[in-house]
């Protein structure tokens, strides 16, 4: 496991690609910009590609999966001009670990990683499902999460498969343990670039803030890893190119995708000031979620705690 | 009316884009062709851009809208390099008119048309919504549905919104009257090309051939619509390019998309000979569609039997 942890490391530190963020964020809100610098929607939305559905490049094959009782996205994704087809899932459900293995079989894929963008409260990952299928596949959580895996990722992480890679991003609040993975910037990456938000930037939402490991009191952390207050802005989503794609982990009312432009334009909780954000997540009023007591146990060991040694694995 | 089903008309005569299909078909069935020459599932499938998402234009948006009760879903798509940004939807939902109505507007397009692939018997379409919303809106179906519409379209015709278009291909069987819309085919539109197959071609399905007008001993023409068996080959799929996408009007199992490569190999139905297929879409004693006796009347004027003096304006 180490060694397999440096590798994706050291590909990171290798790696010339540049640092897709290097614009300084202003320190503000975009809703507090004077009106004269403040971006029009158009120059917000309509980017050339803004609404191209993806990519310019032809390596990359991708699925967007859904599974209907949890609402949740799994995304599939390769290197298709690579001899060996590497493939990773982000955020497989145990009900559709199934469908999803035999996609990755049907489409002649070599899946290497099942990547999970938080501890879900509401769904059992099917990362677990997936591994008993076959067994070389790695399963890939953040460091901060402190659940089981095979892999662990940091802000900064950059993980290969084939010569894409995604980058990982932090952004906690809904768990502490949350990060964004980013398709990479460079001119052999997709573009536009496309961020898996998991529950940390909903289309039109995000996440709630009031569970799991000391969520409650870090509204404010969960805001800031959002938006682009914070001045450490490369690990944050709102200053990822305006036309990325945001592709979230769930949506409840049919939409798909989104775009990172979209959200800093018509985001109903993230547009606000600080405060005014706070007390809307303070005050959702949701109900406590009725998978939590089994799913996050579950998930802390890739969603197969009740398989007698399984969760060794994992 | 008539002038605007004429410009459409006028713009596909004038058109001097090539055909998309130029290649005869073999008049045998895929699974029928000699060893020697058949095709290799990676042939069919590994095309050099097979698999990314879509589109190599950046001129179209493309957005997947999902509607949960009927699976059903919607597509809009907008040319954003035309000054106006003209849109069109594929097959909306009553149910979702108004996010879809609400997302075009903050999207600052233009919505020109409302466009089924057929008259629906599992959900009400949204047209007749959408047009109470917009009068300017010109509802699509084709002339062989006999339904009410403001436009009526034909195979071969081509549906220009700003600078890119929908090319109409007869795909009876589900419905007599079904088509399906496939991207247009050149330089300056969307590559891979995208068909929009409604309930013709599902993901590893198709639809049901057992109700609405004649269909019930239209077997072979549905079958002959998806399949590669006809010498008039440019009207149906699968003499598509491979790596085209096919986006349907449901999927029940959580799959977005596919390709006409993908479909040619894995579609347990259409990749059967002639006589297995007849024998499957005749046994396949499914229940009568509890939403039929209600969508079908509605469909056929736009949705909007119920709402007075609408229907006509449809």
């Amino acid at each position: 496991m180490l060694n397999q942890l440096r590798l994706i490391r050291v590909v990171s530190i290798l790696s010339s690609s540049p640092r897709s963020i290097n614009i300084a964020a202003p320190s503000i809100s975009i809703n507090k910009l004077p009106s004269n610098i403040r971006p029009t929607r158009s120059q917000l939305l309509m980017g050339s590609s803004s609404y191209t559905t993806s990519s310019h490049s032809s390596k990359l094959l991708f699925r967007q999966l859904f599974e209907k009782e949890s609402s949740t996205y799994t995304y599939l994704l390769a290197d298709v001009s690579h001899p060996d087809k590497p493939a990773l899932l982000v955020d497989p459900v145990d009900k559709t670990a199934d469908r999803d293995f035999a996609l990755v079989k049907e489409l002649g894929l070599k899946l290497i990683y099942a990547i999970n963008t938080h501890v879900h409260a509401d769904h059992v990952t099917g990362t677990g499902l997936i591994k008993t299928k076959d067994p070389s596949v790695k399963s890939v959580i953040s460091k901060s999460s402190n659940a089981k895996a095979d892999l662990f990722v940091e802000p900064g992480d950059k993980i290969y498969f084939g010569d894409l890679f995604l980058e990982v991003r932090a952004t906690p609040g809904h768990t502490v343990g949350c990060v964004t993975y980013v398709t990479g910037e460079g001119p052999d990456q997709p573009q536009p670039r496309m961020a898996f938000t998991g529950d940390a930037l909903l289309i039109r939402g995000c996440g709630r803030t009031d569970f799991q490991v000391s969520c409650l009191v870090e509204v404010q952390r969960c805001f800031t890893s959002l938006c682009i207050h914070r001045q450490d802005t490369n690990k944050f989503i709102f200053t990822l190119p305006k036309d990325t794609f945001v592709y979230p982990a769930h949506d409840y009312k049919g939409f798909t995708v989104s775009t990172v432009g979209e959200e800093m334009v018509y985001n109903p909780r993230l547009t606000k000031d600080l405060e005014t954000f706070k007390g809307i997540m303070e005050n959702l009023k949701l109900a406590y979620p009725k998978m939590m007591d089994m799913a996050v146990p579950a998930n802390m060991v890739c969603g197969l705690q009740d398989v007698d040694g399984i969760a060794k694995a994992c």
